[in-house]
């Protein structure tokens, strides 16, 4: 039976319902694929019994092996991935979090999204990875195949970047690396798998501190920020310094903020001083937030009201009327100088003194509040597909509900709209991305 | 009567409510304080009003006067103000959301608290006092005064340092700074300041495209992050270089966090990976992250599980219960390489795979974590209490709700207790203010 669960615990007879099994034997019908979620001591037991069983692949969810330092463990860590190999059974760990595969419906941690998506994440930790579900499916990304490996007895890091470059599922690649197993195979699979698709990395350990607690996690080695850059320079891939990065960056790949070609950006949000600080925050990443020109200023000027506004980039436009704001976007957008725009929604925001209240969770406005969501996404999908301008959505932690700017984020992102929470981050997102392309010449050109 | 208020509007007779009067001259009583929501152009009426009335001050958030560039309303807001000093009438603004006093039920957004605190805030623009007040207000923050002074045509930025400095509810003084109007008198004045109370110092527009933005907005010329910093260092103010340093180092100095007195970190967290990232967050902010001492190792171990989780620093005791997780952070924060503990509070996260599902807005768990909540403060502000050490609660946004995390920022401010967003900020945070004392030298001991 596909998608068949058998649990198996020799103390159990029921689990939720399942019917439970003393042992891997006792259970009635071929079995794919084993989790492992027993001590490390009774693991060479289990492998016994998948050997007999002939089943195709086991994820060691346990840990206690290589990871501790003791000898005794590592070395039967040795003694199960020989018997794995002879009975030409693939194994995922041990010590990590193992598979998550939406269209099988395997998941590792509760709340992952059920329906697949493009982008597949390769992990050294299993708390990232799940980080990265979360996370990022909050902001409507979805994953064809996650994959935290852990101690990699069998299944290595490379070997995942030659599956993600293969597989018709995967669009994108992203990883979380501690350390480097079989150092060239690794450079060759990652720079495999950059030429045809966007690679995403981030190296955790790359200071003292952080290489001992890898070491300690993982048993990792310390790298280098040097050797990292470099690696990443010369297979093609991104690089990532943050885990705020790697998220970015999948949203930036993932959306319509892959087609931003120059480094014009013009921004779109109340409050002056906000304007001055997001100013900043876009010059720090090394973008331009350029005047307005002329004729888009003149044509700005016939919609916006004059005092405490502002035509200049950036446009203050202070008025949460959907008209006037698809008419603003709809002008930047079009100005010569913008490459992209950064635009605040206008659901659940507070607007001119005077305006309803907008204190967080009040449910009378929740149904207002799903129907300006409706309409935003509209109009920067729409401005988008008429000028050709990829717009960025600005979804600031203000007053909208975490549910409200869920809702925004899923429904943008299915539009091809990337959300992010501050200017810098966004800003940020996009220098990181023109800087790759700069970087990529010689590489096929992926988007 | 105090706290009357008295709409004015010739075209109503009810406002909410309160009875509408046709001009300010047809309010019955002797008034305080105007506020001016008018036209520019109708200004100069409402002054001679004023003046005949005797109030005593006015708060301008009327717009349209010099900030336009416009020389005929240069003109108008000179004469203006020349007629309201004559008349000695004090003047805040124009073009500016005014003040916000929770003492004396004045504020100028929804959603402000309405309890009184001992932060004042002095800043050019209204909507980023606004942001600061939701913000901090989220973390637990409260505020003496908050005045934002658009264009300072009477009360400028030196007037509002020295009654910082003199006022006795306040005990911090942060400002968000576009120009300087009277260079010499506002040194002075936050030099005063800075020797008796904190001061915290953010200036918008010190890259091209901010100065741009910050003239557009206040009319401000731009200045130097230079001259900006040289000012922070001979004043002894702190120097926030963007809106979250300065959220951050409000709560450092509010909070425990004020007492660290070195740079040894140690973070509690679970998660090898997470564990990872932090550890390089942690050095790249300067900080250090010691391997935990060995007798701190060997009392741990007799109470962390050992598969899966680590006692070397990051800890990872990877539990939720409650018992070892005062005792793990006892014995952390009694270790003598610790100057302070970055920990997570164990409310609604994600525990060991297995653990009740963690998805956001399940309201049955509702009562269990506001009874997890008040015991993690609890062991926070013990712990603090027993050994010294200030206790720093790292408050990732993964599982609980908004309101479960509001819930707990203000019952953990309320006990003394910081909260930050990532360990990247609250590292920072902690570093600008060790070397905020380390430039110090020479100004009386704050803290």
């Amino acid at each position: 039976e596909k998608g068949g669960l058998y649990p198996v615990n020799p103390k159990m007879t029921e689990v939720r319902g399942l019917r439970c099994y003393p042992t891997l034997l006792d259970t009635p019908d071929p079995v794919d694929h084993v989790i492992s979620l027993i001590p490390a001591r009774a693991v060479p037991t289990l492998v016994d019994q998948a050997i007999q069983k002939k089943v195709r692949s086991i994820h060691f969810f346990t840990a206690g092996f290589s990871e501790t330092g003791d000898p005794e463990m590592a070395r039967m860590e040795q003694e199960v991935i020989g018997k794995l190999k002879a009975a030409g059974i693939r194994a995922v760990g041990p010590n990590c979090m193992g598979l998550y595969v939406p269209s099988e419906r395997i998941a590792f941690m509760n709340g992952f999204p059920g329906e697949p998506g493009n982008v597949m994440m390769i992990s050294q930790s299993g708390a990232n990875a799940g980080d990265v579900v979360h996370g990022l499916g909050r902001r409507g990304v979805r994953f064809s195949k996650v994959v935290s490996f852990g101690n990699g007895i069998d299944i290595r890091a490379h070997d995942l970047f030659e599956y993600g470059a293969a597989d018709p599922q995967t669009e994108v690649i992203t990883a979380y690396i501690e350390g480097v197993q079989d150092g060239r195979k690794m450079f060759e699979a990652i720079k495999a798998a950059a030429r045809v698709k966007p690679v995403i990395l981030l190296k955790g350990g790359l200071t003292g501190a952080g290489a001992r607690a890898a070491h300690s996690h993982t048993g990792s080695l310390a790298g280098s920020t040097e050797i990292f850059d470099a690696l990443c320079r010369q297979t093609g891939a991104m690089r990532a310094e943050t885990m705020d990065d790697l998220h970015d960056l999948v949203v930036a790949v993932t959306t319509s903020v892959r087609r931003v070609r120059g480094r014009g950006v013009a921004l779109i949000a109340g409050g002056g001083g906000f304007a001055v600080l997001s100013s900043d925050a876009i010059a720090a990443a090394g973008l331009d937030l350029l005047p307005t020109p002329e004729e888009t200023k003149r044509l700005l000027r016939e919609y916006i009201p004059m005092a405490g506004t502002s035509v200049n980039n950036p446009i203050d436009a202070n008025s949460a009327a959907p008209d006037l704001a698809r008419t603003t976007l709809r002008l930047v957008a079009q100005a010569p100088t913008n490459d992209v725009v950064i635009a605040s929604p206008s659901f659940g925001q507070r607007g001119l003194p005077g305006a309803p209240d907008t204190t967080p969770g009040d449910d009378e406005r929740d149904e207002r509040i799903q129907e300006q969501i409706r309409v935003s996404v509209e109009m920067f999908a729409e401005t988008q597909a008429e000028t050709g301008t990829p717009v960025v959505a600005l979804l600031r932690d203000r007053s909208a509900s975490r549910k409200q700017m869920d809702a925004f984020q899923q429904e943008a992102y299915r539009a091809g709209i990337g959300t992010y929470p501050t200017v810098a981050r966004a800003a940020r997102a996009i220098a990181l991305m023109l800087r790759w392309r700069e970087r990529r010449t010689g590489l096929p050109t992926l988007f």
